[in-house]
């Protein structure tokens, strides 16, 4: 099976979305078996002037649907970024699935040499859809993944790089 | 420009190899300006069972030379794994970077349904080129980054998204 813009993105974020996902599930189990207050992981940051726990799953969510949604051409779904608890950033997560189980392969494939422009308050950022997708998303969606992960294990969530790297 | 297992592959491994390099340059000046013993960020853990930010640097190099090699068919380069300082981290990324860089295009491309073998303590995996790429080897490099700088972030080291997304 060749390697095609489809399927090194939409089965990957589908496959990083399930695992964070069941990452959030041990965690929130985590805390209702020790008797916890939830917030206190679901706030916590590994900095203070890092994000919480509950931006960083906004944040990956954010990265794979606007990418499927740009390389498809289609409009990007806005969320509205009120998630506080662990079962409201699931039902994030399942949004996003479920948005990107929509798309069919020939929706993306072929969009290597789009022109993606993204507008953040620092300025335009404009990509070709290959460097989008390899040098912004991944990586993106990774690192808010893991650093999700990180915060929850550094408070002790029982979990392994398995949880993290999912199944098929 | 298509998307290939080459293009998906080094040029990521490079990028990322790069931002990592810089994020351990800061993080060693930063020791060094604040007088901090550099061993108390080198061997900092975010929970007592997760890896140091060295075993963390050593993994991510391990995961990318591991890749280029089995894509390409050839043997993959065995390290010694004794880095402690932030030199010999780096070192260990100029030498990964330089392997990298030894790859031509077509060594790589049309690897998507090559067989690829790992053997760990728990068994065997078995993957296509492709699989192994995208579902092994990108999450586990984009993590074992992510988690080194999220260790030097946690300890006030003064690092931004871009110093981890890096640049072209």
């Amino acid at each position: 099976m060749s390697l095609t813009m489809y399927s090194a993105s939409v089965p990957a974020f589908v496959r990083l979305l399930a695992s964070l996902r069941g990452i959030l599930e041990k965690a929130a189990a985590h805390a209702e078996a020790r008797k916890l207050d939830p917030a206190a992981l679901t706030g916590f940051r590994l900095y203070p002037d890092m994000f919480p726990l509950t931006r960083q799953v906004q944040i990956a969510t954010d990265m794979v649907k606007g990418a499927a949604a740009r390389l498809a051409g289609v409009d990007v779904p806005r969320y509205e970024d009120t998630e506080t608890t662990f079962a409201e950033l699931i039902a994030r997560i399942d949004r996003t699935l479920a948005f990107l189980r929509e798309f069919r392969p020939e929706q993306i494939d072929g969009s290597e040499d789009r022109p993606i422009q993204l507008k953040s308050p620092r300025g335009e950022m404009n990509f070709s859809g290959r460097d989008y997708l390899q040098f912004f998303v991944l990586p993106n969606a990774y690192f808010h993944a893991t650093t999700a992960y990180n915060i929850l294990r550094h408070n002790g969530v029982e979990l392994g790089k398995q949880d993290f790297l999912g199944r098929p």
